[in-house]
């Protein structure tokens, strides 16, 4: 197998992603993606050995990109609530925001790829496990700094936090509902509310903090 | 175009419904629908025009083949909140217990579909209406009941139970979680607990009804 040139392979990938996003996963061909990037299949075939190689080589790319508009932006708030705060308002509807027209291929791909076993499967397997368990260690801080409650069942936060996000997704792309974003905030702060330590035998629940987030400031209202 | 006899209609209609449900929508071509059902392709022309009227009219089988899954042995219990209940006891993971290997093929479509304008989007748009209207008709008229509370956003309240929905899909089929059932019930759960009636200015977040229908039964906590 050739070395390609970064150029070549840069191209690829970035046309790729538009694609896998455009199309789904199972979109991207080596035919069709030879198409968009102009060079031909045979030519295509020097850089990557299959139409799954190529799909998991875009899923990789596709977390390197949106690590750098998701994660990093968070990683500048402060620990603990402001910063899952701020992952949540960089993940929802983040692909969008990047340029990317179809929306995200994980999400897409988790029902797609629900009964195709195999490499690409197993990648989207191993990126969700990936996004879940930086999502749990963010939470589990919060819960240790005292912005959330000691007693929260960590794993059930984030596994209704994922649900959000997919309704989110179905809301925005598929319904193309207008007050997608603004539901998705509601039950996000919802959730949190739910989360948040009792004072005195009562929750918080109707406090300061979801307020305050939605000037995007990065005070930390229970630190 | 040919009028078909019941049962080789009935014939393509479950053996695509499999099909459409373990290979996704874009899985039901003309070419492994014919060899599924033993028929050549030119035979199968003779009952559908396209591959996107095949997938039209499989959903609308499948409409009407989830409804008596899920919409029937509900209407049998109590209105209002027991009746809520029902449908999500027999909404979640329907598509598995009716013996569809595959999951829910609208709930796939949501993602399948975001993108691809035509037909088969116009139909998967009319159903999940169609689905969301009657969400909200049964949770408007546990309100009525003074089962849930009075000022209930009935709506976002629609909205966070589908995404509850898609989280165990995704869950479910894609993670294969062994704990898919149990999160999903949490979730569902927690968001009845924020719709209950307040009792002096409190909710009744942790009172019986969510304990009482782990049990299944079919009495009426709020009536």
């Amino acid at each position: 197998m050739a070395s390609p040139a970064p150029s070549t392979r840069e191209r690829i990938l970035a046309r790729g992603l538009a694609l896998m996003s455009r199309s789904g996963l199972n979109g991207v061909t080596l035919g069709v993606l030879a198409e968009q990037v102009g060079m031909s299949k045979s030519g295509l075939f020097a850089h990557f050995r299959s139409k799954e190689s190529v799909q998991v080589e875009l899923l990789a790319h596709m977390a390197t990109f949106a690590r750098a508009r998701i994660v990093d932006p968070a990683m500048r708030a402060d620990e603990g609530l402001p910063r899952l705060r701020e992952l949540v308002r960089h993940w929802f509807g983040w692909a969008q925001r990047a340029g990317l027209p179809g929306g995200c291929p994980v999400a897409a791909g988790l029902f797609e790829f629900d009964d195709v076993e195999g490499e690409v499967r197993n990648k989207i397997l191993e990126m969700e496990g990936q996004w879940r368990r930086l999502l749990i260690e963010l939470v589990r801080r919060a819960v240790e700094l005292g912005h959330l409650r000691r007693d929260l069942d960590v794993e059930q936060f984030v596994w209704e936090l994922s649900g959000i996000y997919l309704g989110h997704h179905a809301a925005h792309r598929f319904l193309r509902a207008a007050d997608a974003d603004a539901r998705a905030k509601t039950a996000f702060d919802a959730l949190l509310a739910r989360a948040l330590p009792a004072i005195r035998g009562r929750s918080v629940a109707r406090r300061a903090p979801s307020r305050r987030s939605r000037h995007r400031t990065r005070n930390r209202p229970h630190a």
